[in-house]
């Protein structure tokens, strides 16, 4: 018999402690890109899962920043994985309201309390309130309804270059497991709930075009502008190269065959899209990208479709000759580029920078150089799987009918579960709210509303989510 | 009675406290583009203008840094006007061997002793250099055999926005004046002397393509990179945009009306080319700018052509997005670039910037912003002026025979004299040698060898241009 109500009552009447395990943990900086804070994080998580009472709970090291292993055995039927990661995005160079690192509770209306920090809520606060709804488990309960295998990526802001590894080295554990459960806040501002059954994969990688590379243009150092009349320009040179890759509205990739092996969508997934579209509302999306149009004023099903299926070529970054503040007229000698691809069902990662390379090759510029070349598959549940039904079992009690969405814009190393060879269901999901993840003052809702759970709501959920995939 | 001699002893005798009236000049950091000492170095300028015996020597406040005006009444029958200028390039993100402001006299081969610097050579050292030779005439004769008006832009590096308000100011005084005549280092590394009687005009400017502006994709931050499946980039509209600028190999400016100004050289600037044609040799340029193979491999005629008459559009610098050193995944909000066109007669400065801005109407990007415009129109002095022609004297009385160019490839605000309204001739010459201008561990050879002049050598050459002139 699963308390759920005691349970309950116990986040209530603990939740400034829950509270303030999650500063506790949102403070504790763990950048991965800038390698700051990470092996400190690491200890920090390790020694929540062991006062949890993770039989076993290990630092994994890598060549860089170490994963978790840790396993809950509660000698239930079921056994889930939960997949996290404990690394953020950087804060430099961005405009905060308030301190990244300082995880302050503050208004932000329409809510009376969020805490705002990096990593609030993508992903260490929302994280934390999971291990904060499994510890008034076990107060309660004394146990946990499923036997939990957490596996806990240090890098996954970077590409998780070391987590298939990691996956690897554990594969016999997790072929045991019956599904991929991750409960995280879920909400939208406006109360909603989206449900994403997959994710894309994604290439990363940087290019350099070089005087040095191409034997032309300065070799070695920026020079006087003036040399421009008889010296080429490695920075015009990355211009052409870049503009060839995209229609003139950079929508469109022109790489021969990028787009070749993506896969018409499902029936299922157009089942969904038909739901999806008598209840779409972009205003919420434009409100939290910041974006008051969006490509080709697409609205409704079309910007759907996008979302779901589009497969992207994008430039994060770019940078060479005189960026400061003073003019300074030079040819550079180098400028770089960072771009990564988005891709769907069945772009491969490999695949794709492959035909980059062979795109610039094709065009003469085989100088030009990848580095930082990193990145993994897409991956996908479907809706059917009982993990999902579970999930969908608690928002529905909620009063909450979600959007259930066959794919996500974004990109998450799902594809070492649902992929070769473990093809685990995997599913998100659960009450609570928190947004501006990669931007300034990220947030973690902790008083709700009328409309969206406060961080005891949020954490009641995980709770009965977990009870629900357990008694089905 | 011009005592050349003596003088000449002076400048020996006196060449320790040359050296360190140099270094002190060197060692006070003047970089107008940061703002990094530039009043103390207007001050140190203007007291050894006035301990030079300077009738009148004021600073001369602008919106941003000052100018100098002074005049030394020698009494003379000849007049002329001295331009220099006090301000250097910024140093960041540099690898200098030596510190940048430091002025350390070290070896580097094959002189026995240059002093390394920001501003050894481009312009501190070398115009301390013919402020030391000044001083050695007055020491010895008691006076000059011209009259000197001293013009020194404060912000040469960054396009000198206020010079032409200084020069219009003083101009009632200017037109007095016979020619305008700049003694400064001007051997190359091998001895070889290039006299230059044009600069080319220059236009600098920025241009920003965000989001806010165009009204589409990220409007006032960076956001997830996974968006990009429907929100517009506008990185690849910036990319596209310039794209549009250029062909392929970034060397013919594609922007309509670019070059329709520019004249066919002169008969003079013809026969000057084929007399550089003679002797010319590239060697040194592919040693001093770090270039191994020049544009389209030009050489010889062609090579010169380029150098003389070439009109550009380069790109000095680009930046946007993610540009640290961590993997970081936006679509960003803002992409800048920084441009500087060169021109030849007879393209307009005004004329080049609003020809970019139709361009990019034309295509469309009318939401591109330009900030920081700024620039100045093209020189040009004849070889027949009695100015050039001492100069070339005093080189053939050293049993060197210059090179003489027509123009430059680089760019100095010359029209200012040259052009309407004071139609001065306008000469820079001397022995010397100095090199890697805007580069690091610039530098100014102290002690030459038996082609190229040392400090002393240097500074006596410039007491014999000043006697020539005079008598001539």
């Amino acid at each position: 018999m699963f308390e759920a109500d005691a349970i309950h009552q116990h986040i209530d009447e603990h939740l400034n402690e829950h509270i303030a395990k999650i500063q506790e943990y949102v403070r504790q900086p763990s950048v991965s890109g800038e390698d700051r804070g990470m092996h400190e994080c690491a200890e920090l998580l390790l020694s929540h899962l062991q006062r949890l009472g993770c039989a076993e709970a290990e630092l994994v090291e890598t060549p860089e920043h170490p994963c978790i292993w840790a396993y809950y055995d509660a000698g239930a039927q079921k056994t889930i994985v939960n997949h996290g990661y404990y690394d953020v995005q950087p804060v430099e160079d961005e405009a905060w309201t308030h301190p990244p690192f300082a995880a302050e509770l503050v208004e932000m209306p329409p809510f009376k309390s969020v805490l705002v920090g990096r990593g609030s809520f993508n992903s260490k606060g929302s994280y934390r309130a999971w291990l904060n709804a499994l510890e008034s488990i076990i107060a309660v309960h004394g146990n946990l309804p499923v036997n939990i295998m957490f596996t806990i990526d240090g890098q996954q802001e970077v590409g998780s270059p070391h987590f298939p590894s990691f996956i690897r080295r554990y594969e016999d554990r997790l072929r045991t497991a019956d599904a991929v459960l991750t409960p995280t806040p879920s909400q939208e501002a406006d109360g909603t709930v989206h449900m994403f059954l997959g994710v894309k994969g994604t290439a990363f990688f940087e290019i350099e075009c070089s005087g040095k590379a191409w034997g032309k243009g300065p070799q070695d150092y920026d020079i006087s502008g003036g040399t421009k009349a008889f010296v080429d320009s490695p920075a015009w040179r990355m211009i052409h190269a870049l503009a060839s890759m995209t229609s003139e509205d950079g929508n469109t990739v022109l790489i021969d065959g990028f787009y070749e092996n993506a896969v018409p969508p499902s029936e299922e997934d157009m089942e969904l899209v038909e739901k999806l579209v008598e209840s779409f509302d972009d205003a919420p999306w434009k409100e939290q990208c910041g974006v008051k149009r969006w490509m080709d004023d697409a609205s409704g099903r079309e910007l759907i479709m996008r979302y779901l299926f589009g497969a992207t070529l994008n430039i994060d970054g770019i940078w060479g000759g005189d960026i400061g503040p003073a003019r300074k007229s030079v040819v550079p000698h180098t400028v770089r580029a960072k771009l990564d691809a988005r891709l769907v069902p069945n772009m491969g990662f490999t695949e794709i920078v492959n035909k980059v390379r062979a795109h610039l090759d094709k065009l003469g510029y085989t100088d030009i150089q990848f580095a930082q070349v990193t990145g993994y598959e897409w991956a996908k549940t479907s809706a059917s799987e009982p993990v999902v039904q579970a999930v969908l079992d608690v928002y529905r009690r909620c009063g909450i009918e979600p959007a259930v969405w066959p794919n996500w814009c974004h990109s998450l190393p799902l594809y070492l579960f649902a992929g070769d060879p473990l093809h685990l269901p995997v599913c998100r999901g659960g009450l609570g709210h928190g947004g501006r993840p990669h931007s300034p003052d990220e947030y973690l809702v902790i008083e709700g509303n009328d409309r969206v759970a406060g961080l005891a709501r949020a954490e009641k959920s995980f709770v009965d989510i977990l009870h629900s995939y357990a008694s089905a």
